[in-house]
């Protein structure tokens, strides 16, 4: 059958700065799926996209493709409330761990699918699954089950929810056009749309990292998201939260994993602690049950148990040992004083060539690869003591980790500080929120 | 073996308005050619390139990678000067047919390394392969001997002369980014560079019918290849002429082997005969042959011999007459008055769609197809009598003909075309000369 536009027109007319009508977007998204507009020709239209942009009208016309190339769930037969959270990817960004049994020992069903980490941050699904017996694949009758039964699901996304999405986000990855917003706003909340939730909270990072490196296009991106979840029916918020530095102590699978049990358990980092509160406020509000305060059930312990019976439902043994990694280097503090910077991406970086995160998608990732902060910015550290604990399987990673890590790290001595304009100024960790 | 570089580090450096390094150039380059750089991340890369721009240097650097990707040809042992034209396609171009004989005819060497039509310009195998029996591809020993004997040779390039741009056109053609200045260069100048003359006349087309529809734009190439040309140690000059409107009255295969024909019998349209000659001077100049006229080759028959011998020497009858087609349709004038616009591009797209062209390199083409023009702009037409016959084997072909002329005729009334501004200003087809 003779297609109705040619790809090449389409191409031309976004590179030219020009709008894509609404039946063009319909069409390249689908065809691209079926494969009759080619993966050379998606790049150089991705491309265009990144450069010249797309407006509101087209985003969301965009987003309505992907998700019409395939299914989309139903949570309505659920007693609860449905409510989900996404984060756009950060290092040692473990939040969705102790955050959706939190939220749901508060009452809500809180259904996460999730992905598997490519390049410097990690995946929700590669942190869990370092507990002994846990699987990520679900059906979608063993999802509900457990929502309705646990309150929390953590899974991986089923293969039938927004293909195109699949399709082109591997794409982008090879070909340097990640980073266009109206690409990562399409993807993430084709997904989300499709998969149900009837509200959502984004936490979009910034700093560097994130794929945001700056307060204003993450506020863009931000914007756009909720305006399209707005759009879609679904009650959407998003805060704009720090990512200049790792989330917590850890940047790891099984170490982000164990970290994440001891903020269930009432302890933990106060950074992670204070975001996952906050994430769980957003979330309770979105949902309809703004009475419930999440602090109470870290406390008593209620959100503790729903971790266990979602790692249980999922095959899990929450008791279990988690894996360690067999060796470990030791970087030492290079002075004396207040630690004013440890860098977010170079921390993602040393911890994916330890051997935490992946270079290609078929690659294995190690349980217990990563690296362990015994400071964090604002803290006094001394010349020589541990500042941070490299541990890898493989200890000839240790020299290109600890080149990720050069420049990484400042500390200014302590009485001279101000002086030298070098003072540690705390970041809080939500920078600012977004609403509809 | 390793990588020395990421393509996506390479794609994100131009996607991010940077200028890539020499040694990023030679890689890409090379790693596209053998096929460890994908079709979809050099589109990218192109998309990049188009909308950002690459300095002289980079173009510079990317020619000189695409030449190192195959073969070089020498023409040194040639008893001749060598020199060599290069139009950058237009609407009833038939220009190299004429000239390249009439070059000969005055003492130089003309390798002509042609191509085939893709899109609304045809191509100039194509026309000649409507001679009975003329073949395009020659082994490298044939053409020398004929360059010797006959002084012209118009022929295929073979495929081991810049295998990059074989590949990198193939693809830019269906990925929208034909249109960069940077890679248009390096395509056209590559080739040449490899082909080994010695000096180099450039036709750049300006207008509807041409890549380049406006003045700068087709400057900026024109000082961009004059600029590569000469750093390579190739004379080089280009000229700027008008593509506004089809060259002579034909644009079809066969028609426009006629029409040269008739320019070497003396005859001809004058803006194929002025053009043929302004470009057969700066040939000869170029070539260090200044002295001779070639108008006076046109006129004692010299350059018909020529002819003759370089179609017989590669097997065509120059004798033996031309395929007609089979149906015929006239336009007729719209109005009594002065011609002011008869569109290059609109005229284009109708030979194209009456089966001149191709949509895909492996369609076939007719050799009778094509468009007859009655009257040039400012010419005086009248109402009802034919203005353009069409011509075609395949009659269901003319609607979609007659649709591409749709806005692309225009007549004014004889003594209001003044009053009404739409009087008719001839346009010189030489519109600059640009040297290095």
């Amino acid at each position: 059958m003779a297609e109705p536009f040619d790809a090449v027109d389409v191409i031309i007319t976004k590179r030219d700065g020009g709008e894509l009508a609404d039946a063009q977007i319909d069409w390249v998204v689908d065809a691209y799926t079926r494969g009759a507009v080619a993966e050379e020709q998606m790049s150089a239209l991705a491309m265009a996209v990144l450069l010249n942009g797309m407006s509101r009208r087209e985003i969301a016309r965009w987003t309505a493709a992907m998700i019409a190339s395939g299914e989309r769930m139903d949570f309505s037969s659920l007693s609860r409330r449905t409510v989900d959270k996404h984060s756009t990817g950060g290092v040692g960004d473990k939040i969705t761990l102790p955050l959706a049994p939190l939220v749901a020992s508060c009452g809500a069903a809180v259904p996460q699918l999730s992905g598997r980490g490519l390049g410097h941050t990690g995946g929700t699904l590669d942190k869990l699954e370092s507990i002994p017996g846990w699987r990520a694949v679900l059906s979608n009758e063993e999802m509900l089950d457990q929502l309705e039964k646990v309150g929390a699901v953590i899974c991986a996304a089923g293969a039938g929810l927004a293909p195109a999405d699949r399709k082109l986000y591997a794409l982008r990855d090879v070909t340097g056009t990640v980073e266009a917003v109206p690409l990562i706003a399409s993807s993430i909340m084709s997904k989300k749309i499709a998969e149900g939730t009837s509200a959502l909270v984004l936490d979009v990072k910034v700093g560097s990292g994130a794929f945001m490196k700056d307060l204003d296009r993450a506020r863009e991106l931000a914007e756009t998201m909720v305006a399209l979840g707005s759009d879609a029916g679904v009650r959407t918020v998003a805060l704009l939260t720090d990512m200049s530095t790792p989330l917590g102590l850890t940047a790891g699978n099984a170490m982000e994993v164990a970290e994440a049990v001891e903020v269930l358990a009432g302890g933990g980092p106060a950074d992670v602690v204070e975001l996952t509160v906050a994430l769980a406020r957003e979330m309770l509000a979105a949902a309809g049950l703004p009475d419930v305060d999440p602090a109470d059930r870290l406390r008593d312990g209620s959100a503790m148990d729903t971790w266990r019976a979602m790692i249980a439902a999922q095959g899990g043994d929450p008791a279990a040992p988690l894996p360690v990694a067999r060796e470990t280097h030791v970087v030492p503090a290079p002075a004396t004083g207040v630690l004013t910077r440890l860098d977010a991406l170079a921390v993602g970086v040393a911890a994916w060539r330890l051997g935490a995160g992946r270079a290609r998608k078929e690659d294995p990732v190690q349980a217990g690869a990563g690296v362990q902060l015994h400071a964090k910015p604002g803290e006094q550290v001394v010349e020589g003591r541990p500042l941070l604990t490299l541990h890898t399987d493989e200890p000839e990673r240790f020299d290109r980790a600890v080149a990720a890590l050069e420049g990484a790290i400042e500390v200014a001595a302590v009485d001279r500080a101000a002086d030298r304009g070098a003072s540690y100024t705390p970041t809080p960790i939500v920078l600012d929120r977004v609403t509809p």
